[in-house]
């Protein structure tokens, strides 16, 4: 049980951009965390069609905030990522799944233990979790 | 963001033996499934070492719980098998790990709502996943 990877990077994505204000590029993030681009380049694709940044392209483009960072709930950004709805295999509606889901009394305590989860999340945003400022912007001098 | 295959197979597992009373073997457990007979043994292994499931080897030897339903704690279980420290990146301690994690307002809240999902869970028993008693039997002799 783990964040994805593409939930994990989208946070840092949008914390460094609510960080470092104007257009910045995913090689400026790839290089400020150390992690892969490519990986970055999908994860700035779901968050701009989902209306969380703004790509621009060309010179001087890049990545920003869409709204401010109190705007950008935690909750939302890690529902839009993970693939909350596939959390055990009786929920994937696979071929294969278990066969006990019909009788299974464990399915509805998972989910509600999962949105307990994802509710408190929903109590935060973006602006809460970079509260630290110069903290890291004194990180993102030194990665950068 | 996904139980692990371990933590599943252990859930099914318990519930399994949990209906089946007496000694069952894996290869009971694999069929009535249709799920792979090694990943089982390594889950059974764990189970047997936490003390949560009796190994009896030999013959008429096999599987079964070594306390009631209603004593088996499914947050202990979720506990037991899943990496539950490792949620993110930044937990594992790896040397590679996220580089603004001293600065990062996003680890306690993270931790925080993963402890909101494992209470939840605390709260039932073996007992009470295995309610439908009847549906469970009935979905067991057709698939065993």
């Amino acid at each position: 049980m783990r964040l994805t990877t593409q939930t994990d990077y989208a946070l840092r994505m949008l914390m460094f951009l609510a960080i470092n204000e104007g257009n910045q590029t995913i090689d400026d993030i790839a290089t400020a965390y150390g992690i892969s681009k490519n990986h970055l380049m999908k994860v700035a694709q779901r968050l701009a069609a989902a209306g969380l940044i703004d790509s621009q392209r060309g010179r001087g483009g890049g990545l920003s905030l869409s709204s401010a960072p109190e705007d950008i709930n935690v909750g939302h950004v890690v529902r839009l990522m993970e693939e909350t709805s596939k959390f055990v295999e009786c929920q994937t509606g696979a071929a294969n799944s278990c066969v006990i889901t019909p009788a299974c009394g464990l399915v509805h305590i998972l989910s509600d233990a999962l949105e307990l989860f994802l509710s408190h999340l929903d109590r935060f945003a973006l602006s809460d979790i970079i509260k630290n400022r110069k903290g890291l912007e004194k990180i993102f001098s030194f990665s950068g």
